[in-house]
């Protein structure tokens, strides 16, 4: 083999091809749709990577699915773990469960049950640990140091980021003359991996993220040249919150390297792209699936002429959230 | 839009994706099959790419395709021209049928009938005149001139080099740990294509060109530091002979790129590797379409470990040549 290992932190365009060929036939190949409405709105082709359509209903299996198929088979006995109740965490007891992998999910005492056995219908244990996040990711240590299971990082590994990265070469397939994407910004292993994918093929192609206005870490982080905290704030797009860990290795610095430009927006601008999401799109997504659209409104991005995509990801949403989001539309 | 047009010598990852969306569903997506009996031989996975099953039974039309494809409709109209009774040809006269548009293949009165009949078959005018690939040539051109057709080139252009490229998406697809591709070298287009699709992707990609032992325009052209013209030898990968052109604009260049290292085979191990194709892979091919395999034998290239493409190439061949080929091999 004349092939060297990438160096741990580094993301190349052809790990994200040994990805895909990892992933096939597990993740599905998502569809792209042209929104008629939005193109008739900004003038432009705009074009929904439905994520929410994944087995989990969003874009992480892609990353969760990769990580667990490049174990080697012992390591893959002793199982995975992770701390997670999110997307995340339906999307690594979903990926454990198809490759055949035991996959045990830590959450905190405080997590509802109706969350607890969506995991477990996923194929998943379930440990219950503590009354934080905080307790939960011990347990999951713990279970990494004495048990010899394998920790699925939620976003901070070339793996999971070269997984996230397959959507940009399915962009790139779909619609070769893309001119930008626009991506939701939180750890920065999907807009990384994106990122990496379609500038690898077309370095012209503008690749915008997108926060929520507080509590945004990768955002503060780059304006601070180094990784910092933020508070968490509430937000509709809670699927973007969270760190991206003090001592990140791989995502501060790629997504440093291969984003064009980033906006943050308003909580009433996401909630009325979510109200535009159902009522025109007929899709109930999560307020995190709609920050791109949220971001072409509220800060008047102009994409005349252009060909444009929006990543739809993550349908964990309810009808009190959706509710909530509408009320915020009608002041 | 903000993509600008790229410079007329260059081709990029992304022109080659350009014009996978071109020709999707007119050309094939050829399968790349594993050869047990090479694998076992070389103690390395060889993969056969096989280009003989498109409908010319060339790769040549991904590129006419791509080609024809680009022109706007007012160009289209007016038509497209080359001179050729090769795989060009042929594959000119396909693309243009099936893209709705007029061509007109020049050849020399000396082309047998048979050949003729064969390009008028794929719904080609064929226009007959003088006595030499010359005449045809400058027919050609006065229909260019005078009338407006669009002379589509067999290598020395942008669209044709990205055209063939696509095979080397489709390598990268089907196994993106590929070490090394052994591409039969000509005029440079096939190689440069998938040389700048299989290294843009991967650089570690080893990209190794073949050429026959005498008229190897390209090889001689690289050694001399520019484009020379060399005398023509009667070969049976006869489909690599012909000049790269005094002003060659594309394929030189990129060639010296992306090329990792070449060598030039015999005719006696032609036609060993053509006795192996009809024998063991059951496939009458072209001395063209083997001159990957002839220079692993005759070279005693060391591939153990590797994973190896082998572009197959051509079966425009006669029983006579295969007679002419099998000879060969029983002295």
């Amino acid at each position: 083999m004349i092939n060297r290992a990438t160096p741990q932190s580094a993301v190349t365009l052809h790990d994200i091809y040994l990805a895909r060929a990892r992933i096939a036939g597990q993740a599905v190949r998502t569809p792209l749709v042209k929104s008629v409405s939005l193109s008739e709105r900004f003038e432009a082709e705009v074009y929904l990577k439905l994520e929410t359509l994944q087995p989990s209903g969003a874009f992480k299996l892609r990353g969760a699915l990769n990580a667990i198929a490049a174990l080697d088979e012992a390591t893959l006995e002793r199982g995975v773990t992770t701390a997670s109740t999110g997307n995340h965490g339906r999307a690594v007891a979903w990926a454990a469960s198809r490759l055949g992998a035991r996959a045990i999910i830590c959450v905190s005492g405080l997590v509802p049950a109706n969350k607890v056995a969506a995991i477990e219908a996923l194929g998943a244990e379930v440990r219950t640990v503590g009354r934080s996040q905080d307790d939960a990711f011990v347990e999951a240590r713990r279970l990494v140091a004495e048990e010899g299971m394998t920790l699925i990082e939620p976003f901070d590994d070339p793996l999971i980021v070269a997984g996230q990265g397959t959507i940009g070469l399915e962009l790139m397939e779909d619609v070769p003359e893309l001119d930008r994407v626009l991506i939701g910004l939180s750890g920065g292993g999907l807009l990384g991996g994106i990122g990496r994918a379609v500038r690898g093929i077309n370095p012209r192609v503008r690749v915008t993220g997108v926060s929520m206005m507080y509590g945004a870490a990768m955002i503060e982080s780059l304006a601070n040249g180094h990784p910092v905290e933020v508070e968490e704030v509430e937000t509709l797009a809670d699927s973007l919150g969270g760190g991206i860990g003090l001592d990140n290795r791989c995502t501060w610095s790629l997504v440093r390297e291969v984003m064009s430009d980033h906006h943050q927006v308003s909580e009433r601008a996401i909630a009325a792209a979510m109200v535009h999401f159902l009522e025109v799109e007929k899709m109930l997504v999560e307020g995190a699936a709609v920050v791109g659209l949220a971001a072409l409104e509220e800060h008047a991005i102009d994409i005349r002429g252009e060909k444009v995509a929006l990543i739809v990801s993550g349908n964990g949403v309810d009808m009190a959230t959706w509710q909530r989001a509408r009320g915020m539309t009608d002041t």
